[in-house]
């Protein structure tokens, strides 16, 4: 999806976190998980955004790399029986089903866990640094964050739930880890704007969602490559709660909103810049 | 089982944390997890500690407090049905029996997330003294501690295992957050002391467990007042590897310890080494 100029950096940050854990069937069952094909978006999003303001991103890598084992903590436990109950992913059988339950339910504690003391262990930063990270981390993915939206997410099923709620929905779900992700980069390297790097990652997790459920409306289950698994399950979206053309409506609305941030930030044709666009025109 | 006068400053700070929870059945949950009939063992050892050390434990409780969340969510998941499927916990039924077992999961998710959020809220703390608590508790309870000891937990049912690998297992899973709670206490009153407290962390989880591996044996279920769920499923404990008497003479050994780190650390005849006697000195 990206120009891939950070990956080798990204999976040697992860590779040496994975060196840390004794041999045995919790580091086999998070390696698995966590060397799987991820595109690494939020770790990315973090890293690109550093060099655009200036900064090496190396001395940061465990701090900025933190919320992707958060992000694979998620899918770990959003694919158990008695969440989603998704038997694959990524084109390889999910972690409950390569291994089992139990071992799949505390890889992703020990990844929510070590996210954390990966944090800490970040040696270019201050200790009032690192503190304001693992706190916009713990908010954004927690009771607050996150957690509040898988919750939202499965009580939502099979009931109709008004275009608000899917809103915070898709906030909590997919904009508080981008917003976690642009937010680290900014206590590094841009302390004063970082609400509005929240609201920046507000908007890419909004837009990629309502995309996301216009393609799903919009393309044949063969061009999505996946299964029409929400779609099955009764999920609401976008087009199923306001139609297709309010939808896009709405999209352009948002899309613009994200390009007067890009602007007030100065970011303009900058690599973040760049990456947000290439994250938000895919076509499937 | 203790002196309870730390209790309400405990109630009250879960409470605190509680009321920044959106309504709900996440909340709910919660809730329910952690105002149970718990003891409270861990955040007492640490504000005992700080008394101790003549300090007011008042302005430092959330990060006292943190490590409770972290002993919920893993009460709420090693309950789970994949896990050692437990249907009643403190007199009432566990978290996946009264809610369901998606809920549990991310009750127990939200709990560890939040506990980390928590530390990051004390605001008689520096970020440097902040870093270091969540960086022992991250350790204590990550891939390197509580959870791999769960991982050990169950790998071990049915199979012969030796009496190290038990130490471990019992060091991981029960010693490990006692360790956190006390270095948490040592890194507001009393830094230098930081690796002896671990230390006595370590002994005060060995002993207590050992000691339970002793009154399962030696008394009655009527007596222990719950199901000898241990031996139906044929967990390996110290006395079934080492017999009777070498387990007391092992318990004895560790207790001289203890009490010479007791002495080292010029906690003796303090409300700590009270309070230490009287975990250590259960009937049941």
């Amino acid at each position: 999806m990206f120009n891939n100029i950070h990956m080798p950096m990204i999976e040697e940050t992860l590779k040496t976190y994975l060196s840390t854990i004794p041999d045995g069937n919790l580091k086999q069952a998070i390696s698995y998980a966590l060397l799987g094909n991820g595109k690494r978006v939020r770790p990315m999003l973090g890293i690109t955004l550093l060099e655009s303001l200036g900064i090496n991103p190396l001395p940061y890598l465990n701090a900025l790399v933190a919320v992707e084992l958060i992000h694979t903590y998620s899918l770990i436990h959003d694919d158990l029986p008695s969440m989603d109950n998704d038997t694959m992913r990524r084109g390889k059988p999910t972690v409950h089903i390569a291994f089992d339950e139990g071992t799949a339910i505390l890889a992703g504690d020990a990844l929510l866990t070590d996210s954390f003391y990966l944090v800490t262990e970040t040696k270019a930063l201050t200790g009032d640094e690192k503190t304001q990270i693992i706190s916009i981390l713990a908010k954004k993915a927690g009771s607050l964050g996150m957690v509040l939206g898988q919750i939202k997410d499965i009580e939502s099923e099979q009931k109709q739930i008004s275009i608000e709620d899917l809103n915070l929905m898709y906030e909590l779900k997919t904009a508080n880890l981008i917003q976690a992700s642009l937010m680290t980069a900014a206590v590094i390297g841009a302390k004063k704007d970082i609400a509005l790097y929240e609201s920046l990652g507000y908007y890419i997790g909004l837009i990629f969602q309502i995309q996301d459920d216009i393609l799903e409306y919009t393309l044949t289950p063969d061009e999505i490559g996946k299964s029409k698994s929400d779609e099955l399950r009764d999920k609401p979206t976008y087009v199923s709660l306001l139609g297709l053309d309010k939808s896009r409506i709405i999209l352009n609305q948002y899309t613009q909103k994200l390009n007067h941030l890009i602007q007030t930030l100065g970011l303009e044709n900058t690599s973040i810049h760049d990456q947000i666009k290439q994250l938000l025109t895919r076509k499937k």
